[in-house]
């Protein structure tokens, strides 16, 4: 793996911006897309456990649908891609199987030898109350968030990361609730419009020493 | 700004795992570490309130009584560093305050043209049950877990996000409840050990037709 040197992350992560205004002429490439729905599969988790579902809504009636209960957002409609970022609500013992039968397939091991890891796995997730479970994959799924958006910022591409819509809508839209998902976050990506006026903003952080304390 | 190809960045994805033993003797130097806490800053929020704190833990001490209450896990001592992810707790008016006149201060403009910005946000978060803004916070930090993640990785440094630990006597420990913050993950980074036996096993994903929905 050659590194990338921290000042090329950093120019990245300065350059990006909540875009809030997409030009509905330029598309992501196909191979650039791909690579970044690997990004957001590659974040890391809690056990592994991958408590999330991403969908990708190309099709132009269902993101007009979508738009509407976003508050009208034009980013809905005019970014070249859209992923809607769903959190596993009620993990269980079975999400827990899953995950341990991938592993026994992935690296090529006994279902069997990974049994304690399982009866551990399920102790720690099943004894949390239902609202911290939700909570828990919540958090989990704003990992893939950030690797979603640290891999489209370093590849120069725009994204805008959103939470204003009705997510009970988005359930129902988009069938998630009946599969035991919840829309939590939205990102939007694709190209800035020549004239977005928030890209001309100076970002706004709290200084470092308001953020972190050194210990 | 120079984009790095989605190649590269998948690479150092793939090539990251949660190093379970680091090599007590590599630092990471100062100049790199001093980019990893830029990188964690520069992670979005939600209406960009940062509603977190980041405690980077230097003194061999304090590491020392946190490994205790982290199930003894060594990296908490032998990383070269380690960082607590705390969200704030119960975000009141005062932080939108905060944030508000931040925005005025960075891009020099009058503190009274963001009034109703202010109001709204006030509206916004104040009308969520603690429980819910809670969640929240959680998930934004997670956020900037992601990018510290992505960044160290991008860079060739190891690390390893963690939950594995006592949260309320990190926040006894490290003064945290007091200021309203709660320890919520750890992030240890340093240098794999050359015989931590995780680094050779292969990643485990669900296959991207199990993790991602087309529409």
């Amino acid at each position: 793996m050659q590194p990338t040197s921290l000042d090329t992350v950093l120019a990245a992560f300065n350059w990006r911006y909540a875009t809030k205004k997409f030009d509905p002429s330029r598309k992501i490439p196909a191979a650039n897309w791909s690579a970044l729905e690997q990004a957001m599969t590659l974040a890391p988790s809690s056990f592994g456990l991958q408590p999330w579902r991403f969908v990708v809504v190309n099709d132009p009636q269902v993101r007009a649908k979508l738009r509407e209960v976003s508050y009208g957002q034009p980013q809905i409609t005019d970014a070249s891609h859209m992923v809607v970022f769903a959190r596993r609500t009620k993990l269980n013992a079975d999400d827990i199987g899953r995950h341990i039968a991938r592993i026994a397939e992935v690296q090529n091991i006994p279902l069997a030898s990974l049994e304690s890891t399982r009866t551990m796995m399920v102790g720690s997730m099943t004894s949390r109350a239902d609202a911290d479970l939700n909570a828990w994959a919540g958090r989990q799924l704003y990992i893939a968030l950030g690797f979603f958006l640290s891999a489209a910022a370093l590849a120069g591409i725009d994204a805008c990361p959103m939470e204003g819509f009705e997510s009970p809508k988005y359930d129902q839209i988009l069938r998630l609730d009946r599969e035991g998902y919840q829309a939590t976050a939205v990102a939007t990506a694709g190209y800035r419009a020549a004239d977005d006026a928030f890209a001309g903003k100076a970002k706004v952080r709290f200084g470092q020493e308001d953020s972190i304390r050194h210990v």
